[in-house]
């Protein structure tokens, strides 16, 4: 029978080096608190400037886990 | 006076059958950990195809709870 | 000719039982009042809960009726 | 190895008795040419009004299918 | 390094006086349990009336908070 | 049994003081010819700007009013 | 005093012949009953085909018109 | 019975002289291949700019046409 | 190589004939200042009325033009 | 003749008191280099939360000023 | 003369590396059936988490490409 | 005290390596005639096919700087 019950969570993770590490470091995160994370959905791509250079990116994501029985 | 707050969590039912089971199932669920939901609201219906056929319902809503004072 | 003109309106249904019958029951009661109706459009669903349960459903339409000459 | 590709169509079913019965018959409908259904997501839910009563409804989902090798 | 992770919440704060009296009951409800908020965010606005009367605000935000090492 | 219908009505008030002021205005306006409105939503901020200073605020809002049996 | 309520309808007007037209036909047609009105707002452009052409354009208008003291 | 299944698909069509024969240019193609197109909806409205005049309109649009039994 | 920048400005032209002069005067206008525009976007349509009829249309266009090296 | 054109900037103005002072110092501000500001709309409210308090309001606008012929 | 026609499909690319691979192989796959696409767009970024760690990324695509006279 | 205003502006950056390198280029070229810019916001990811591959990335984005005293 497949009627799971997922919760999600919304995340900013942040990175001075790419987009996709930013994501990496919210999932890892938010992965030492929550067990059964099984998607991820961008929803806002932002990041700090300084000196007229990217210092770095900011990405929210909504992530959904499965919640226990 | 009526200065209540209120804290809105996201989740996802599934159900096999409608989506209108797949809000309850959501709901109860969340249910047996927060008390004081009031109401909620519908942000996105999904579902899984399988073999051409509806497989299951995934419904994904908003609810709002009561903080206690 | 085909140079009709249509008034929109906003109604919000409730039911205890199911979405489509607050549908059903928004739809009746404007009936009351306007003539031609002939389309609506979901903007929203919500709910109230009560102990844990769905205790109604709130589903917000909009309704389009022809004005008549 | 995950690097599947997906195509997306948009379809509307319609149905004189339910929303759900709207959804399925356009999954059953394209599955009679498309192969590898995978999901599908609501995207408006509008009907016909007729006397005043709900005549019927038509329901827009997005569908995914997996392009073959 | 600025590798720091944010979990944002949902809240709904009320007031029966005003816009920014719901908002800042909101933050110092949430900040009873909550540590490290940084910002929040707006996004929706509305209220009950009785008597042909404003009777009170329900302004929802977002709020941003760090979470710890 | 709640069953009730709602209507939805959507009013601009205008304010040369204040955001609150503009939404009060247009409820209480609202209210010399509708019974029984329940709440408002704001869906826009506007306002007219002369020599340099805000001179008036509009906001506009969907007001909910019972529909009477 | 600038505090002046403006009440906000919806309609829809059609032309067989361009988008203008549609606008046109529907302002017209409720000016007939509605006196104040001061400007509208496009926020749908949609139409019929009929034999590979377009048979009729309906454009979906909001119109603002003052409510009188 | 209604119980009619449509396919939607999206079109640019291009004019160097007007919105609405982007328009009907994009559903004249489409008519070309495909059968009974029953109706469009326009969901961006853009154009090219040459030495500081409009050079053309481009628009895109859904349209809707009934799939055989 | 093909790293240009472009600049994206926000403009409303007024037009009292037609949707298409409002767009085309905005990118007139803009032109006399700025150089190498080289597309725009439709944002906004909107309208005044004065006497039950259209009055004039304001179409906000975003225009983008290339920064110059 | 109105055929004047309008150019949109869009501001952020900053308040520790309320959202109507980060507004008005966003308009105060632009108005020392832009002649002609007519309208304003909020597009988004933010703020700073320091010590569990609302410490700062930030209120993004987009005003719109008539360009000189 | 610039009166072309271009159709618009939605794809969904899937990488387990990067969000540039997703939208590559989906442009890829496509081209194989495909002649003559000219542009994209990005319209969700979603992915997959397997053991707290990013699975793989799902980038949702619109691509356009010129029907042939 | 925090009373600064900020102006946003509106860019496109182009690169026909990533997406990364597309908002770089865009900042850093804004950046020579703009001082203290210190946010940006991805508002859209767009790009060009050739030859059935992606030729380059368009990103556009917001960025925020403080107006000088």
């Amino acid at each position: 029978m497949s009627e799971d019950i997922f919760k999600v969570v919304e995340l900013v993770g942040t990175s001075d080096e790419s987009i996709s590490k930013a994501i990496k470091g919210a999932v890892a995160k938010a992965g030492s608190t929550l067990r059964h994370m099984g998607w991820f959905k961008v929803t806002e791509i932002r990041g700090h400037i300084k000196g007229n250079e990217v210092d770095s990116y900011q990405v929210t994501i909504k992530a959904g886990f499965k919640l226990e029985d």
